[in-house]
């Protein structure tokens, strides 16, 4: 198993070890609880572990203030009834975008207690956005009276691929203005807090199996429509991130031979034919200010001809793709999200009409599509997802 | 985490449940002791396992006969040394091909026990090999002296897709013979041995990381370039099979948006510009017999410009869809198998070239490219290490 990037550096230890197993069941124990209360014998039953397992981890919850317990009677006997103290362990999950900011606070039942977004200057230097977001966090715990020490983590998603050998943003990424920059160690000195950093698409694909209508799918993809095109894995059940933590490039396969010159340095790349940037430009030409990708969303929905017919190729381009993602790892689940999700069927059949094109038919009939429902907050709900998936919950305060 | 097709239909259970992490332990330790004999308490420092543990599946292992233990003195201690009794648990490995057959009988400590290959005819039913491999079987048990009971479970490769939800073949296939048919069922009726079935493309990935060069590897891709183009993945140190069954269809990858009618029957397909079929189809024009595989070798060896150029022309092809690959899930190395193999740098120099060509350059540059050392024998002894990965060492007599 690979680990996300974080904080300390001795990563999860021997996946088989003692305290691999321990976090592991402890993360069963909550993720039971999140259905409600239940007793001790009830929740061996429900997650499979020995009742001595369930009593040692309810203990060491107890004393973390994690949950909280209570005697009760199940059956005419006496029965410790144990509950999730939710708010006794709070995520704080980060998106930073190439000209936004979204800061989200979330409790242990997948509850957001606070949220703030802004905008930020395109171009920005990374500790514009890195001052702005301690100064939003600050703002949100003060009118959310959530405690700092309730706190067990940062989460933070970037536009961008990052090298997890390193911990540093990689050429490619939205935000060339945060190439080389050592993210994780910026963010754990400025916020005191420990980090996990990740990219923004899969963030968006955490987000979707966590919080979204595909919880607990095992194997999904998300596929991010922006300025740029990523796409964020999860494989097994959990995110992957391959040999250095740069996976779900699917917006550099080349789509034309020949075609434009991509940033990446290729050419005819499915960014080159289906970001929003390239889209815009098709349908600003001669006009003084480019199509935002909201004006793209409504002239859509108003019918125009051009816009629908620089949707339809885009959608058969990024479906040509996914037809060979598809063929790959056939996944059960692909789901399409940015600043277009907006669209809904508009750009879901073109996609839809390349996957089955270019898949083969058994692949192709077996793969779901569909439009991301998390909207913008996506990115930053995965954050918060990110940091109860891989932070110590009971070791906290 | 997928299960393989096996011949159960209770699959592998809940991965957290006490069945499951017992035979995980087992194989750890198995594993372990593939390096030689050791002491219990070596064995728990090796794999991390309590003594408790290791000493109850000791235990376990000792009364299958899968291990043997004597009395030994540690640090001047009494204690108890444990080796493999490597042919205790024997597996049978078979690979189906389009016209031939290979049988392998291996042991736990992965030595090829005996072997056999022989011709079939070309568009033979899958009745004709069956009955091929169970004779085969037969004798290779009677000259190699192995007793049937120690035989632990049945591996076979199929040249085409196999629908995990039915255990059928499925069109596709490049046996087309075969499709609809219900492998599983009819092998486990003719050997009267638990059956474990897959692609044969999966095996020679499983091969490659148990019995090839790159054992350990976590993400690795083998392609098989022959009459078709198939891949197999290991994922996380397992074989990947998505949600159906059907991964690592590289050979549909679109090359050509308008290029020749493919057999899945899309156009353009990777297969209908790389595989064997097509070299082959260009290099014998005009010629009353076709250029087979070894010709193509053997040519491209003596220096023949044509054969070097239809050479070319495929490995950049195959190259430009491991390029996409490689964004995608990033694996530590890609492997090239099949009836080319022997061409070493001549094939691989141009896939190299496709891959550095398409993919994002950091992950270009950290994707190991080679070609297997296990040429013919790769899917058969890949069937093999299917049934230790999936069989009941310890239950089998």
């Amino acid at each position: 198993m690979v680990s996300t990037l974080r904080s300390t550096t001795s990563g999860t230890g021997n996946p088989g070890s003692q305290s691999a197993l321990r976090k592991l069941n402890e993360q069963r124990i909550v993720e039971a609880l999140m259905a409600g209360p239940a007793t001790q014998a009830e929740l061996s039953r429900q997650t499979g572990l020995s009742t001595a397992t369930v009593s040692n981890i309810v203990k060491v919850l107890c004393d973390a203030s994690v949950v909280a317990t209570e005697p009760t009677t199940s059956s005419g006997r006496r029965a410790l009834s144990v509950r999730l103290n939710s708010n006794s362990a709070v995520a704080v999950g980060i998106d930073f975008g190439r000209r936004h900011l979204r800061v989200v606070l979330a409790n242990l039942a997948y509850e957001v207690l606070a949220e703030e977004s802004m905008m930020l200057p395109l171009g920005h230097q990374a500790d514009v956005s890195i001052t702005a977001a301690v100064n939003v966090l600050d703002r949100l715990l003060a009118e959310s009276g959530v405690r700092r020490e309730h706190i067990v983590g940062v989460g933070a998603g970037i536009p961008g691929p990052i090298d997890h050998r390193t911990g540093t943003v990689v050429q490619g990424a939205i935000l060339p203005e945060w190439v080389g920059f050592q993210i994780l160690a910026h963010l754990e000195e400025r916020l005191g807090l420990p980090v996990f950093v990740d990219n923004d698409a899969n963030l968006g694909a955490l987000s979707e199996v966590t919080w979204g209508p595909h919880n607990g799918v095992e194997n999904l993809m998300f596929v991010k429509i922006g300025s740029g095109i990523g796409a964020g894995l999860i494989i097994n059940g959990a995110p992957f991130y391959g040999h250095v933590g740069v996976t779900g490039e699917i917006g550099h396969s080349t789509i034309v031979e020949h075609g434009l010159v991509c940033r990446c340095g290729n050419r005819g790349c499915l960014e080159t034919v289906a970001s929003t940037t390239i889209m815009s430009e098709l349908l600003s030409r001669g006009q003084p200010e480019p199509m935002t990708p909201d004006e793209i969303v409504q002239r859509a929905h108003a019918g125009s001809a051009a816009v629908l017919r620089v949707l339809d190729d885009a959608g058969l381009a990024v479906g040509r793709a996914l037809g060979a993602v598809a063929n790959l790892i056939s996944p059960e689940v692909i789901v399409i999200g940015g600043p277009l999700a907006g669209l809904g069927e508009i750009l879901l059949e073109p996609i839809r009409r390349g996957l089955l094109r270019h898949a083969v038919p058994l692949v192709g009939e077996t793969t779901a599509l569909a439009m991301s429902a998390l909207g913008a907050r996506a990115e930053a709900l995965g954050a918060a997802a990110l940091v109860f998936q891989n932070a110590d919950i009971s070791h906290h305060s």
